[in-house]
């Protein structure tokens, strides 16, 4: 039995963490390499030195990381040159077509998974050529593509039509839904939601209390006819939008007072469905390790029916 | 090893279709049940006469059977006191509160599922005595809570605060789905596009194929802000109602046009996310036992991983 996403990552359970603008730094991404997972180091802030720093000290750790590039949101080329020279050796790419990107990183020796959201993007993918997919179902926070289609279905269906290893993301922040998405065809899985309300994520802890203490409906789809559209957390400032049906153009630019000041009306605070299946803030060790347990023992479970051809 | 929902409905396999007014009827839920699922007759075609001949054949066949029936749209108790003197030994209620109908139903030794969208619902229903949950989550087609929580978060949240046994409904359509529906907490599925598009459904040709021939992003959710919400097959009059946000009131009266006639302008089509799964019109009998035998195929892969304590 082969796990081709351990093998391309290096790390020792198949679970990554997902490459939140400003949170996924090093303070979080080294906690979770450390507990067996993969840690990310986002660029999507736009800060360039800030993120070219944090890459470094995860080089440095010696711990397995990746690094995600959101291609529309790079300015020009200076991140993609910094991380083939950076000792990276996974890279995600993602919001924009990983085409011209592919020949550089792989040149590299860079493993390159890309993210999609439909299963005409997965194969233009990799017919371009990536070594495996991230597959955004609709339950996940944060930027979203407008035509949702739920981890459930998106993953099935991305699975007839190619080759290569699936993480599934979106709706997943424990072992229940990392044994679904492995029945459906993934070899590993992503958690952003999980992981901004874990002890070692920067985040204000009001917005890992918002996390904590919503339910399964509290979150909202924002500005699906312009762009870009998110998932965030109901609030007040959400439901206006929710109500006006578009977002104001500038309404992100407040975001880091939420991350960081804890004014969960600075701006949308993004997340995903599963604000209703967390409860508690846990470290990234607890979070992987009782993950791994969860999904072995539900895997047991399912095996047993299996054995004796029963349900 | 038990299955509660098999010990409920006397049905040989856990799978069971869906309740789609006009084409639930004897035709289509006998050959679900011959092939070892469970068929329910629908009562939401508001057919009376109709629908309680079609009772009577399926309580006369000898197979097990369900009926189903839409609260809100029943006018008065007529149905309620046929079901419950007509040989059905299960029901599931939906749309609407069960809470007066269980009483009636249970003194007649009706078992008695309702299906709910959200966590909330889950536990009123609960606490009003059902006995057990058809959980819909946001995927699956018809009429939708315009709360949209995905069959992988919503079945996760509502196992977390209920004992009683769970049917997965929503992005379902073969063992791929059923083995992640276990996964989460579930004891049975539920099917309805997968159904309404096998060779015993009575629609026309052209609603199988508009089935067959979609996208996973190949349906909409309409009419979010009114009533009611529904999932349908993306068409030319289903784009100007996404456009326009709002669906005319009387835009389902021609329905019987899609499903019989044929033709898929005269009403939205209703169909779930899987209509980017199907690809092909199958026997009910195929359809269950390719469902059954996928099942098995992928707990049992998934057992190898629990006794590898491997991915």
């Amino acid at each position: 039995m082969t796990n081709r996403v351990l093998a391309h990552t290096g790390a020792k359970y198949p679970i990554i963490q997902a490459p939140m603008g400003w949170i996924a730094r090093y303070q979080l991404a080294s906690a979770v390499s450390r507990a067996g997972g993969l840690g990310i180091i986002e660029t999507s802030s736009g800060e360039t030195e800030n993120c070219k720093a944090e890459i470094t000290k995860m080089a440095q750790s010696g711990l397995p990381f990746g690094v995600n590039l959101p291609i529309m949101f790079l300015r020009d080329d200076a991140m993609l040159r910094f991380v083939c020279d950076s000792g990276v050796k996974f890279v995600t790419t993602s919001a924009g077509s990983p085409a011209k990107f592919i020949g550089p990183l792989k040149d590299a020796g860079i493993v390159v998974y890309h993210a999609v959201p439909t299963v005409d993007a997965a194969v233009k993918c990799v017919e371009a050529g990536v070594d495996g997919l991230v597959v955004e179902g609709a339950e996940g926070g944060g930027f979203k593509n407008p035509e949702e289609v739920s981890t459930l279905v998106l993953l099935q269906a991305i699975r007839e039509k190619v080759d290569v290893p699936l993480v599934a993301a979106g709706g997943i922040c424990d072992g229940r839904g990392m044994a679904a998405a492995f029945a459906l065809g993934a070899e590993a899985v992503q958690m952003g939601t999980r992981f901004v309300s874990s002890a070692e994520s920067p985040v204000h802890d009001n917005y890992k209390a918002a996390i904590t203490g919503a339910k399964e409906t509290g979150t909202w789809v924002l500005n699906k006819k312009a762009s870009p559209c998110i998932r965030a957390i109901k609030s007040e400032l959400t439901k206006e939008i929710h109500d006006a049906g578009v977002m104001p153009p500038d309404v992100l630019k407040n975001i880091l007072g939420v991350y960081f000041g804890g004014d969960m009306e600075a701006a949308p605070a993004l997340a995903g469905q599963t604000v209703g299946l967390i409860n508690e803030v846990k470290s990234a060790h607890d979070i992987i390790d009782e993950t791994v347990a969860q999904f072995h023992q539900i895997t047991g479970r399912l095996g047993a029916l299996a054995a004796a051809r029963g349900f």
